[in-house]
């Protein structure tokens, strides 16, 4: 076997998670994903498919009719300005999970030797991607402010990620907003990498799965995309998926948007990868987005009071250094004292019933740091959760 | 974009199938796929998943009692003597397809720059996943039998195989039953084989998802397989697929088996493609298998019957070149005088309303050679295309 397969590292969050195996007493806040189920109109789509016989191969960039209310749904948060070009539904893939449209872009992009820049820290699935295609991959992270109105949140030095994409860089890796961090990247920041990365003939991947799921006020809902400045011709691909803003984790089914000169390819790629996402899925997925009102302002609503309910309890205990995150559904937070957080995870399990993803999961520079995942239907869940918290830490 | 993914074919059979979009007069027989919608009760069975609300992650490695289920059933075929080793669950992932479980592999064995060999014609996937890891790959090709009782039939020069498979050698990719020509390995390749590759350090992996599919009697009704013979340490990947066997084509579900060893790894990397398989999907796949008696065998006499329908009316056609397949659901078939397969392939299509895929889409050396997928609920359509073929070969 690979070398390189061995050395990718194992889960943390599920080393972790494996500890509480069993355990009905944990409150569980370790993996990224919703406590709710998909909502029923979403899954009779699917059932409806099914009772329908939809049961063979579909097309490899995915159903024509979801590219197409895709393109319309990206076109309308990101490119509704007369002036703009439209998402066209040519520059769509369908894929199986943000994560499978992360490694099929991963696949176009990145031969064995080829440098890659990734921001961290970041979810451990888009820096070992680079890694199984055998890049020669190098990390910018970004740094915590440790005081001021913004202690705990973590920040971008722009100048130092500009310094270290160079010609021949083939791919920056970004994803914002942050899991776990919850940095999101402002517009200007947005437009200096975009100009540099031209200039150095560096792709661009960008996760912006969380990009719905941002509370700040702005006029499309969302936060700021590469999409809104790029033109089609870009050397960029933009990856979204169902799972968080759709209460659709479990279905695996993502897109990306990549630049028309690059469909060919991908159709190839999903074929020799998976195929095809299914048929049934699709027509869920096609749902979800026909009904897009009924369900994301009801998802990001109940987030924000998560995150409102969470943040405030987390600065009510003593010491505890924490950020409001402006996007995502993660509380990354720091605990004095505590700097091997896969221990203290590990310990939070067995001594306070409380089940959290170690910050070392994201990057060796996050390891004093532990991730809260708040979403959460009741949030009262929360509450109790930061008073085991706040209870193991008088005990400590 | 990497050029070697520029370079990779496009779906020669997807261009055949594109010519013919739209007309419904085309009797097609050019994917390889049943015409038959999913038995109800495992299409039941996700739509009960469903409505039960199970839509969020699965494990990586695939819902414990499915692979526990999978795992019995391949031990209750390759291993039911008492002096066998059962395979056991350990050994199991479940995947998002065949072709999933095939990349995967790929991922966990080629590094760029290895020497990887393949058996062809076959099914293009194989050999494209090789290349997208970088892989040096080399075709060692099967040859057909053009005079005496097996003419039309496609046979391997045994060793020229094995002196092509020398120490370095990474991977051998094998598909028998084969994915076109219906050849299968016997018991004694596979055994010569395996004790080469074990000699060699080389690394097997065998795409048997045609195994059921198999119409020589045999004990266990199945084709030869590597897993008749390996032990579970030696360097071996069996992959399998939900699709032909249990008429599950859309469904994108498969799984592979594997040395206990790999299991570790193969956990993160489909973390790292598609992180699982959705959950109601698993449950259809328990389901299949726990009801296998009732689907599998009546697929493959359904099947037997379209062979035995397909076969001898092509043999009534004259100086038609081809063999009776023992497994498998595909005629290959020669008409003499039509070397360019991929243009006669699109003339069948425009002037004789027969959609059959181009043999140069499994390898340059088919290239006068057509594929029939022979998987039909209706004999009759297959009458039909015959009756079509021989028409426009008259008017040749």
């Amino acid at each position: 076997m690979r070398q390189t397969i061995q050395n990718l590292e194992e889960s943390k969050i599920r080393e972790v998670a494996n500890a509480g195996l069993g355990r009905s007493d944990v409150l569980a806040f370790w993996f990224g994903e919703s406590d709710e189920v998909t909502p029923d109109f979403i899954r009779q789509a699917a059932i409806d498919s099914l009772q329908q016989g939809e049961t063979f191969y579909a097309h490899n960039l995915g159903l024509p009719e979801l590219r197409q209310a895709i393109a319309s749904t990206m076109t309308a948060v990101h490119a509704s300005h007369p002036s703009a070009t439209p998402i066209t539904m040519e520059r769509i893939a369908v894929t199986s999970g943000g994560v499978n449209a992360l490694m099929l872009a991963v696949q176009a992009l990145v031969d064995a030797g080829d440098d890659v820049v990734a921001v961290t820290p970041v979810w451990p699935n888009l820096t070992a991607q680079a890694q199984i295609m055998g890049a020669n991959l190098r990390t910018v992270s970004l740094t915590p402010q440790t005081t001021g109105a913004y202690a705990g949140a973590w920040t971008l030095n722009l100048p130092q990620l500009l310094d270290s994409i160079r010609p021949g860089t083939q791919l920056l890796i970004l994803n914002a907003p942050n899991n776990p961090t919850g940095w999101t990247l402002s517009r200007e920041e947005q437009s200096a990498i975009l100009s540099h990365c031209r200039s150095t003939g560096t792709w661009i991947l960008a996760d912006e799965v969380y990009e719905n799921l941002y509370y700040a006020d702005t006029p499309n809902g969302s936060a700021p995309s590469f999409l809104d400045i790029a033109v089609p011709d870009d050397r960029l691909v933009v990856v979204h998926s169902f799972s968080k803003s759709y209460l659709m984790t479990g279905w695996r089914l993502g897109w990306l948007v990549m630049p028309p000169s690059m469909t060919s390819a991908m159709g190839k790629l999903v074929e020799f990868n998976t195929s095809c996402a299914s048929l049934f899925t699709q027509r869920a997925g096609n749902v979800a987005l026909a009904r897009r009102a009924e369900v994301t302002p009801r998802v990001v609503a109940q987030l924000k009071a998560c995150r409102d309910t969470l943040i405030p309890a987390l600065h009510s205990l003593p010491d505890v250094q924490v950020a409001l995150p402006l996007g995502g559904m993660y509380a990354f937070f720091q605990l004095p004292g505590h700097t091997d957080s896969l221990s203290t995870a590990k310990r939070l399990v067995a001594e306070a019933g409380l089940g959290l993803a170690p910050g070392s999961a994201f990057a060796p520079e996050a390891s004093g740091w532990l991730r809260w995942c708040f979403a959460s239907k009741d949030l009262g869940r929360l509450t109790l959760g930061v008073e085991r918290l706040g209870e193991w830490l008088k005990r400590g």
